[in-house]
C-alpha cells in the first residue's frame, strides 16, 4: 500500500489555508467560519476519495469506505482539524487527512475488507471555545449531554447548544451521538506526537501505549490577610505559604507515584491582595494531574488531602480543593499496539513505543471502543505554534501503515 | 502633670472629619485636600496650645515651646497625619495629637526646661501615593533627595517633585531639610502598637527596643513555559515550583535567623502565563524581610543566595533577585528607654518592652537623633482599617508619660 506524498502535502495545504496567516500559523477555532471552510473541504476531500460522508448531531464527520459485510461494527480512524489559536497545520490534521488518504489508497487498490472502514473528523479537539475539549468524541462517549451543552459557554456567553442549533445542527437529538461498546470495532489515530521524543530518538514513528489523562482542580487557600510588618512568623496564617508548601508536596507525590507517567502542574495561581508588603490572605490556583493510571491519581490525591489536612492545621488556614474534571486515562490495546509495531519492523521503519502526555479524541472513543494510536514526530517538539512541523513524507509513511493496520483489523 | 482625655479626644475627633466617612474610616492621603485642611488644622491647633509653628521644604510641621537655653539641641516628639486609605483615626494622628497636648499641658504648668520643645508633623508617612513613605523624615535623612523627589510619581504619573511645587513648596531647598547628627538632641514618638501583644498582655503603654526595618526585593524566576501534559517531571523547568522552594527555604531561614524579630514575606506574585495546563515559565515575585539586625539580615540573604543558586542548578531555571530597598532598623537608646519604662512603673501604669514591626518616622529620625518610641494598644490588634481603635484615655495617658519624659530630656 503506497500512498502519495504529494496527495498529503495537497489535502494539509489546502486545509491550511482556512483560518492561515503567513507567519500566524493557522487558528481555527471551533465552529468560526475558517472551521467551517474547513469541515465543508473534508466532506469534498472525503467523497473525491470516493467515500460515503454523512455527519451526526454534533458536526461529527465520517467518510465511509463500505466493507463486503456491512452488518458488522466497522473500523474507525481519523482525528481533528480545529485548532488551538495561531496553531499548526498539523494537530488534528495530520490524521484528518492520513485517514482520508489511507482509505483512498485501499479503495484505488480494491483491497478486500470485511468490515467497514469510516474515516472520521471529530468536532472541536481544543478546548479554546468552550473550555472544554473533546467536544465530538466526549459526546460519542455520552460524557457530553444536552445539559452540558447548554451549560458550556464561548468568550461572547453563546451556549455550545445554541451555536450548534444556529448552524442547522439537529441538536436536540445529541443522545443519538452516543455510541456503545460493540458500535466500533477497533479505533486508530494516527496524530503528531507534540513532544521532542521520536525526534530526538530518530523514529520515524510512535506506538502510543497509554493516553495520559488530566485531571483539573481548582484550590483555593484561606489564610489572615496581615500586615507583613507586623506579624511575626509565628502569629502569620500565610495562604502564599501553604500555597507553595503544596505545590512542594505536590511535586513530591507525583515524582514519588508508582505511575511513572503521572505529572502534577501548578499553572495558575492567583494572589489576593498581591501586594509586597501584605501577608497573602487569599491565594486561588489550580492543580493539574496527568497520569497513565486513574488509580495512581487517586493515590496522589489521597496522599495530598492527607498533607492538606496537615497543612491547614499547621498553618492555621483553611483550604478547599474542587474538581474541574478528571478523565479516564485509556491503554492502547495491546493488540493494536503489536499489529502497528509489527508493521513498522517488517517494513523496516524506526520506531518506539511511548505515551501520550496530550490527551486525544481516541481518549473518549476509547470509552467504547478498543484504540491505538501512532505518533508522527514533531520538529523541535513544538505543537500549538506556527512553528509545529511534521514531513509530510513522514505523515505519507504513517498512513501507508495506518492503512495496512485498517486492512488486518477490518478482515477480523 | 495631667493630661486631659477631652482634649486628646477632640483633636483627634477633630482630626477624624478630614477624609473621614462613616463606616469607610479616614482616607487622608498625602497631599490629597483632606490632608491638606488636615495639615492645616494641625497647625491652628499648634498655635492655639502656644506653639510657635514653622514648616520646611518637604511640609514637615514643627510646634515650638522655647526653652530656656534655646541655643541647645532641641528635643522632638511627634509623629504623622497622613493615613492609607479606609485607614484609622489613630495611626499617626495619636503621636501627633498626643505631642500637641504634651507640649501644651507643659506651658501651661509653666513646667522649667533648658532645651527647647518641637511637637512635629511628619509629611507622608504611608507609602500609598508615592509608593515610598515617611517622605518627611527620609529627607531629613537625606534619604529622599531631590532626584528621588523628581523619580517618584503617583498614580497619575505626576512626580513629588511637582506635587510640592505646584502646593508651594520651596522644593529646591529639599537639601535645607537635612538634619545631622547634633541637630536634635532627642526625639520620642508616640504611636499605636498595630498588632496585639499591648492588649494581651493587659498593658497600657508599651516601651519599643527597636524598631524593625525593611528590605524589600524584586525577584524573577525564568524557566522554560510548557505544556503540562506533553513535559514529563524530569523535563521541565517550572518557574513557579521554583518559586515554591524559594517561599520555603526563606521561610526556613527567617526562622532560623538569631535575629528573635526576623520575619519573610512573599506578598505579591505574579506567574506567566498563569493558565492551568501549562506549565509557568515566569514568576515574579517581592520577599519582603524585616528585621531589628540588619545583620541577620545580611546572613538570611547570603543563605538565600546560595539556595537559590542550588534551585537554579537543580531545577534548570534563572533567578534573579533586585534590592527595592534596604532599610536600617534602629535601636530606641537603653536611656531613653529606662526613663519612659521608670516613669510607667513609678506610676504604676501596666507596660512592656516590645519591638515594632512595623516601620515609623522615628527609624529614619534614627539616623541623626537618638530616638525613643512609646506605643499604645491597638484594640484586637488591628490596624490600616475602619475598626483600628485605641481608648481615648490610652493616648491622654500616653501624653502625660510622654510630656515627664520630654521634661526630662529638655532639661539634660
Amino acid at each position: 500500500m503506497k500512498i502519495a506524498v504529494d496527495r498529503v502535502r495537497e489535502g494539509l495545504e489546502d486545509l491550511a489555508r482556512f483560518g492561515g496567516t503567513p507567519g500566524e500559523g493557522v487558528s481555527r477555532l471551533v465552529f468560526s467560519p475558517a472551521d467551517l471552510l474547513g469541515r465543508a473541504y473534508v466532506k469534498e476531500r472525503m467523497k473525491g476519495a470516493g467515500l460515503n460522508v454523512s455527519e451526526d448531531a454534533i458536526g461529527n464527520i465520517f467518510g465511509t469506505l463500505p466493507g463486503t459485510e456491512p452488518e458488522l461494527a466497522p473500523v474507525w480512524t481519523g482525528s481533528h482539524i480545529d485548532t488551538v489559536l495561531r496553531g499548526g497545520r498539523f494537530d488534528g490534521m495530520a490524521g484528518t487527512i492520513g485517514a482520508i488518504e489511507a482509505l483512498r489508497a485501499i479503495g484505488e487498490a480494491g483491497a478486500p475488507h470485511r468490515r467497514t472502514l469510516t474515516a472520521v473528523a471529530y468536532t472541536g479537539e481544543e478546548p479554546s471555545v468552550f473550555g472544554i475539549g473533546c467536544l465530538g468524541s466526549r459526546a460519542m462517549a455520552g460524557v457530553l449531554d444536552l445539559e452540558t451543552a447548554k451549560a458550556v459557554k464561548n468568550e461572547a456567553g453563546k451556549s455550545l447548544y445554541d451555536t450548534l442549533a444556529e448552524l442547522g445542527y439537529d441538536v436536540d437529538r445529541l443522545d443519538a451521538v452516543r455510541r456503545k461498546p460493540g458500535d466500533v470495532y477497533a479505533a486508530i489515530e494516527m496524530h503528531i506526537e507534540q513532544g521532542p521524543k521520536l525526534e530526538r530518538s530518530g523514529c520515524r514513528l510512535g506506538v502510543v501505549t497509554d493516553i495520559s489523562a488530566p485531571a483539573y482542580f481548582n484550590v483555593w487557600v484561606e489564610g489572615l490577610q496581615s500586615h507583613a510588618g507586623g506579624t511575626s512568623m509565628a502569629d502569620r496564617r500565610d495562604a502564599f505559604a501553604a500555597t507553595a508548601e503544596i505545590s512542594m508536596v505536590l511535586e513530591r507525590l507525583v515524582k514519588e507515584a508508582k505511575s511513572v507517567y503521572a505529572t502534577g502542574t501548578i499553572g495558575r495561581v492567583d494572589v489576593t491582595p498581591n501586594a509586597l508588603n501584605v501577608i497573602p490572605g487569599r491565594v486561588h490556583f489550580t492543580i493539574d494531574i496527568r497520569n497513565t493510571s486513574d488509580g495512581s491519581t487517586g493515590e496522589i490525591l489521597a496522599a495530598l488531602s492527607e498533607e492538606m489536612k496537615r497543612i491547614e492545621r499547621e498553618r492555621g488556614v483553611k483550604v478547599r480543593m474542587q474538581t474541574i474534571n478528571r478523565d479516564l486515562p485509556v491503554h492502547c490495546e495491546d493488540g493494536m499496539q503489536d499489529l502497528l509495531a509489527g508493521i513498522c519492523e517488517r517494513r523496516g521503519i524506526p520506531f518506539k513505543r511511548l505515551i501520550s502526555g496530550a490527551f486525544h479524541d481516541s481518549m473518549f472513543v476509547g470509552a467504547f471502543a478498543p484504540i491505538s494510536m501512532l505518533f508522527l514526530p514533531s520538529r523541535d517538539g513544538v505543537s500549538h505554534c506556527p512553528e509545529e512541523w511534521t514531513s509530510y513524507e513522514d505523515v505519507a509513511l504513517g498512513a501507508e501503515v495506518l492503512a495496512e493496520a485498517l486492512l488486518v483489523k477490518a478482515n477480523e
